[in-house]
């Protein structure tokens, strides 16, 4: 018998179900011992505290296009996983506990960044671990791609095209903030998609004089309107000198919702031009994959597949110069994939006119 | 000679550059007399100030499909209409010796319900109108239907469709707030084919206390996740006995940004779930018309350039019950298309489960 | 208790699920007694040979937005239906039995005109009958609007945009072959909503000759393209003088696999110029119902659900002039609602510059 | 004075204009010395007639996100490029000549692959020649990706997934056709997305016996319908033993379409299932270009920018493991990149379930 547990962690994404199911296709398909699908639900929270239900090839069918995730998934801050829960639960231990008491040979985790650590350290602690990359960030070391990812920019990209339309009627500055807190390849990639003139990174820390001065050629030039796509992690140049705790502090007593709403309210005060925020928000990680993204997590999900038949654990499978790769888990986890503001894509943004604030 | 002016106002909407086409096809087609067509820019701005563009057919190419307006439109308010502007020019005599001028035979309006006051004012004053019922509220009085509206609907469904999956993996109440100050067609519309379990619009004020229940209901029947539609504009019980000017200041000292983000706080706390806000905001306006909004302001167009071409003046081109009308300008001035809480949809939708929080 | 049949007929099309639903939740929000729903599966087949499933509220969750039809569904011809099958049983006494056998106080049938037609037979027969309007077609009696068709034509619609670009980047003529073997509907929404520069209707025969001059005249004005929307029931002025056999001979033994073919043949011999043709076919009922759709599904499902609870039987759930109403199974029973030429759409469309080949 | 000629190429697709738009973007804004743009129509036609349009920067403006191309384009054989036109023209003689007319500084062409042998000979001949991967086959030498790949891969995986609705409704043996008549990348991959359960290609000639298997398992395994994605160039094992005359005349002399309708024909005879067919066909190259062609075509198009401004010239620019690159025209000419048998993603698909009919 082959028993296999499973669990989603984290913000959810598109392509978990199409890789959930591309392992449990491959398993069942080719697997000489009966298998046992145990899906925990809701995160390691199902790990935890036992929650999970037994799952057949059936309950995977039908699901390579569809959003969200059949587990469900919840955040599990890597800060405090060694902390006791409210009960004083000892969560690693309840973890190891039940991953022992159902007897299973390995357990799949689909998660980002936290989420990896956490199976790191479930690895370290004896676990039989396999991890897939998801994110719509595409901020996971030791692999080019993440699931999710694709599927965010083509939605992030729609709400840039339809704004695009509503900005050159009004001709105004329109801001549209994507998601990336930390990492700017998805309003980077949404930004060139959607011709965004300014696009503001995390790792690009803007200046907003620079900002103005690009709306205002365009201005000149005789462009009605000015698109900024803005990552929820834009920095300014000023903020960027700032220690973390006083840049977080000043985030919490900020009177703006986020930084695109402060960044308008400059730019408004300066130009004395019409500007509006449109946050487009937890849509991007929503809806069917696109399909890049539905090829790619079952491909995912088709090695990972037979690394189980294989029995070689303590990886995740990652992508790396069009190939599919095992990376060991202790080299992904805590490390973050960001955009080189030197990368080839920057430098060919820069040369098509697009402003970086910088 | 025949000579045309035509202009776009109020915010935009899909189905504007449809609708001009429609107008300047069968003109152009079937005038015996040659035609000029004055395209004014940014709204009745170009009319006052008189910036036009003279434009043929070939400007009307490929356009059935694009979204936004070529002419640009912008807000003029009727209230300020007969208030002379920062330069003391009289703007309603600006726009009369503009059309007088360029020798106009009329004047085609697309716009709402404001652009339709002044619309009126105009023919008032002697000038030759026809409108076309342009909003993605679609609350204008005379008309079943107004373009844009089903393209916002899409919209806006598409927005609740994506929030569904990522609600359901985090098991989350999730409000997602759908463009309609005073008028609740989109909201409600969206919110039926997005399946929202909670819908609230500013026609049926909601008792927070009915919400909570609601939600806690599904809560028992064992669903993960509660969507709730809400209309910019809707209103608490409450809040709905205050006076017109007491709920305006409180809107303005609110700490929120907007009633959505208030409610989410009021279920938090005192359900204790996790509730996030989706705010799809402008791109419920832009992009490419949806095919409904393609065929209906190609009609209307075309009835708009018949009765230029007959020299009927002074009307709205509107749709009831299923046939093209002209609607006396004075008629639609000043009179908005409400939900009515006991019309059948409302009647349709209850029965089906959603609740309007009354 | 309450014990409902149901089944879906005929072509299978988008919002289905949607419309089951509607009935379900309002007969089981509503009902005072028990409710047993009995889903018959694959047509009236499931009727004859008493195959069908037990289903439960969460059946019906989660498939307002799925398209086909959770029953599934098979065509089931009118004419024979009186025959025996193939082992010689009396299909319309068999579905009298299984109705019987299970008690049912009634059954719910989502067809289009030949599956109504069958519908009202067996009310004749005495059972009690409720339908739902369903086809793509738009093409029955009593109702301005089924569910399927604004669906539908989106995706035809779709089709005509993606061929617009490639049409024009080769400067060819392109014939887009959209659904409608009797009725128009979908093609003229379709065609009207892409652009079209010709369309061809099975209610309007063309005339070779004026289709050809149609293109020449785009020619000398400049147009590179010209994209034809064609009904896969169009027929030439001088087929529509042949009998119904004669024609269906011709038809059978013509080396073309549709009229579309046939037709860019004679245009490719008569212009010199390139023409292409495309099928989309099939998927113009599949896939997610439209926003449009699932509204108007789910508020005949509603109704219909209220004529449950009231024991109203014989009817055809319709809408008419914007009201929903209902419309005894006899008077719909065998009409088609064709495209009336002289309606005003057809007017528009002609001063639009639309060509009918007519 | 920098001048710069530019022409597209065959078939077109999405993200031609995205692509120049990339050039002229790139150039213009970072070019020493004033540029002069031009764009020779519909193709190579356009470099032998000497039809140009003389651009500027505004030609550009606004086109990122539109199909087809600008410059129109037209297919010209390679085969016959050496051989006189119909009035004994010597072709490359033409093109030699009027490129030297207008004193261009060099030739961009956007093509496949037998466009891409066109400008390796002009290249040959002495001028300057720098040419972008355009094909939605994805079948080009010396590059990972081309541009428009990705847009087809979504229109014909949103087929697929229409027609799974519908495939489902009746319990249907559904063919999907997709383009590819001599690499299967694009069946391949929409096949994956769109959960195809049998994809044939070109590269693995299919045996019939095992297609039908195939069909016949899932049956057993209670499986309603089965979608075969099929590629236009999909081979028998049979028919692969033919010479190429042979299989030619076969093609020219079969009473089917295409291969898609033997093969349906084939199924329904000895299997006795309905077995329907959809070909999507030129949709899928037609409409808005994906988020992912658009960054692309963009990047290349930058490369392409600095390299005339480095003068660089007689390459394709590539991509490959993820860095642009430039290969030397004369390596890519001539040379198909075909789907290996025994690649990673066939080994992934198969251990999903997928059957190649091998």
């Amino acid at each position: 018998m082959l028993r296999i547990g499973m669990l989603t962690s984290g913000g959810d994404c598109q392509a978990l179900n199409a890789a959930m199911r591309g392992v449990v296709k491959t398993v069942l398909n080719n697997s000489k011992e009966p298998v046992e699908i145990y899906g925990f639900e809701d995160g390691y929270k199902g790990l935890i505290y036992g929650k999970f239900r037994l799952l057949t090839g059936k309950d995977f069918a039908g699901i390579l296009t569809t959003g969200g995730t059949m587990l469900g998934t919840s955040r599990c801050p890597f800060k405090t996983i060694r902390e006791p829960d409210e009960n004083g639960l000892d969560k690693v231990e309840a973890m190891k506990q039940n991953y022992h008491k159902l007897q299973l040979d390995c357990l799949v985790m689909l998660g980002g960044n936290g989420s990896t650590k956490t199976a790191n350290l479930l690895s370290e602690e004896g676990l039989n671990v396999i991890t897939l990359p998801k994110t719509i960030d595409n901020d996971l070391w030791g692999t080019d791609m993440t699931f999710g990812f694709q599927s965010a920019v083509d939605i992030a990209t729609t709400a840039i095209d339809q704004i695009h339309t509503t900005a050159n009627s009004h001709g105004r500055v329109f801001i549209v903030e994507i998601m990336g807190h930390k990492v700017g390849w998805l309003p980077l990639n949404a930004g060139m998609a959607g011709g965004a003139d300014i696009i503001l990174l995390p790792e690009i820390p803007y200046d907003l004089k620079k900002v103005i001065e690009a709306i205002e050629e365009r201005d000149k030039r005789g462009s009605r309107f000015t698109i900024i796509a803005v990552a929820e992690g834009a920095i300014s140049k000023e903020d960027a000198k700032l220690s973390k705790k006083e840049y977080k502090k000043k985030l919490e007593t900020s009177k703006y919702p986020s930084v695109s709403y402060e960044l308008a309210a400059q730019i408004q005060k300066k130009t004395g031009r019409e500007v509006r925020v449109t946050v487009p928000g937890h849509v991007q990680r929503g809806g069917s994959p696109c399909p890049y993204d539905r090829v790619f997590a079952s491909r995912l999900g088709a090695e990972a597949g037979v690394m189980i038949l294989k029995k070689k654990y303590g990886f995740m499978v990652g992508y790396k110069n069009r190939e599919m790769v095992q990376v060991p888990l202790k080299e992904v986890a805590g490390k973050l994939k960001t955009v080189d503001p030197k990368a080839d894509i920057i430098k060919e943004a820069k040369l098509l006119g697009i402003h970086f604030g910088d």
